[in-house]
């Protein structure tokens, strides 16, 4: 790849000073990396993310689109109850988005890796035409059979979440409705753009082997709910009023007038988890979990308010 | 992801259909795709193709394309001598690519996915405003310390390749110079479209136990060797008449005019093997190894013909 600055050496040599290798792995530099196998079982997830799709250069930084592609990948290890291995980065950069760009997306990628202690071990650097193109591939490990998967719900268990629900989505709309940055429009924009993956939730929930299924949610519950329920075969009724909002979100909404529950039903990339569990789990556990509903028999979705049924739909982030 | 014909859910189902999980492993249609951890050491590598930089849409077909993708890192895990576990397919689409393009592209990823054995278990599918992106990662797996990397080769050594040198650059300059498609050069272009991983040849190397240093070769000899060179602190002297040269190449070659010795020395994608291992072990071998030249002290790449110094060098293929 031809980078304007230093070439595409310099690039990934940039890259390897940021992640040395843990002991006995091999990263970038050979024609594969090389990880030692582990005990258990392995989990990989990968997401690819364009331009003009997935982010616009002149509305994200380069710094949160890095941490982004990162969150959203290590987000879904959080969801099986897996821990996070390494990370594997390919990018493709249009001329005009080697150099300057390419090393701050790399700033906030290695934000979020060290946060979270996860090694990047390998990956592609190439040029592209016009887009600039990234795909993350994350390779995780959990104890063989005690993954969460989305097919485990149960009829009677209780549904949770893990934290409030629709910042994400309303830092987006006051990013696009471009509305005066109060503290609180604030905080909902770094929501937004720089997400936390559930990491450790998801293996406290994991060890607990008390949730039935989980995943995490990144198109709002009124959508991912409806996975679990195919992969499960049943329903699930939600109660609205117990939906975890934040202050701020409840502040935003009011002042600007926005539908707060279309808002934590159907907004995407929270990335909180959701799962499913015997009641009462709440009390039980070193993390603060939320009940918002019940799995039922069938394969409905039905949304309540203070137990009364509403003629009401929320299904769900649209894609397109 | 909007497909034009049936939507991203249908494209997803259409490649889940090639593609039924091995037992014991989860793949397509939960938050990561699971797979038991194994004996030995994990490998895993990723390849990032765009669109106008790696094909063009109106010069490749989208079978050829989906077929490359794969044998690209196919080819990674050859070169350490692992065997493929899994791969996964991350894909944008722009509109006038859904539909047709995708379903032809898959149809030549399962192709070599189906030839060599290795199930698809995992990935992202996505739209893009203009470009097509494809990243393809490959887990694969070797027996712990046995995998072959670049830094292995000991002055002494005799460098080895695994097959001719230079035909896939001859099939992709008779496609750019458009020249007539006789059998010769029909059969170097597909060479240079339909790559095939030396994975058996790769094992039977490992497993010898002779070889010190191996990798693919994707850029020539003339840029590659200088990776094993620098990773194992080396030199080497290449004996240009020891190269393997398909008597397809030596035919156009000599028809055309071109300059066969820079072909297969500064000529891409040919994704043969490269190795250094004791003299004699042509001999000592079920498959076909070409000796090439011998690793030497010092840190020079020099060139010979009949034993006579060369005034010249060879570098490989030039990205940009």
């Amino acid at each position: 790849m031809a980078m304007s600055r230093r070439g595409e050496f310099g690039f990934i040599d940039f890259i390897r000073s940021n992640f040395p290798d843990p002991e006995g792995t091999t990263g970038i530099g050979d024609d594969c990396a090389v990880i030692p196998s582990g005990e258990g079982e392995l989990l990989f997830s990968t997401d690819l993310l364009m331009e003009g799709v997935h982010f616009l250069r002149n509305e994200s930084s380069p710094e949160d689109v890095g941490w982004k592609a990162a969150a959203v990948n290590l987000s879904d290890i959080a969801a099986m109850g897996g821990t996070p291995v390494a990370t594997f980065l390919s990018i493709a950069l249009p001329k005009d988005a080697q150099g300057e760009w390419a090393d701050r997306f790399i700033e906030g990628y290695t934000d979020i890796s060290r946060q979270f202690d996860v090694p990047l071990l390998g990956g592609d650097t190439t040029s592209s035409l016009r887009d600039i193109a990234v795909n993350v591939g994350v390779l995780g490990r959990c104890p063989s059979g005690r993954r969460l998967m989305r097919n485990g719900a149960k009829v009677g268990e209780t549904i949770y979440v893990t934290g409030p629900l629709g910042d994400s989505t309303g830092g987006l709309k006051a990013i696009l409705m471009g509305i005066e940055r109060t503290e609180d429009v604030t905080r909902l924009i770094c929501r937004h753009k720089r997400p936390i993956p559930r990491i450790e939730a998801g293996r406290i929930l994991m060890e607990s082997g008390k949730a039935g299924a989980m995943m995490d949610i990144s198109d709002g519950i009124g959508s991912d709910l409806r996975h679990i329920m195919k992969a499960s075969g049943v329903g699930a009724v939600i109660d609205l009023e117990r939906l975890p909002l934040s202050p701020e979100l409840v502040s935003v909404c009011k002042e600007q007038g926005w539908d707060i529950y279309e808002m934590a039903t159907s907004g995407g990339e929270d990335f909180e988890l959701m799962f499913t569990a015997p009641a009462g789990l709440e009390n039980e556990l070193d993390i603060a979990v939320y009940p918002i509903g019940k799995i039922v028999s069938g394969n409905e979705l039905s949304w309540r308010f203070s137990n009364e049924p509403m003629d009401r739909d929320f299904d769900g982030y649209k894609h397109f």
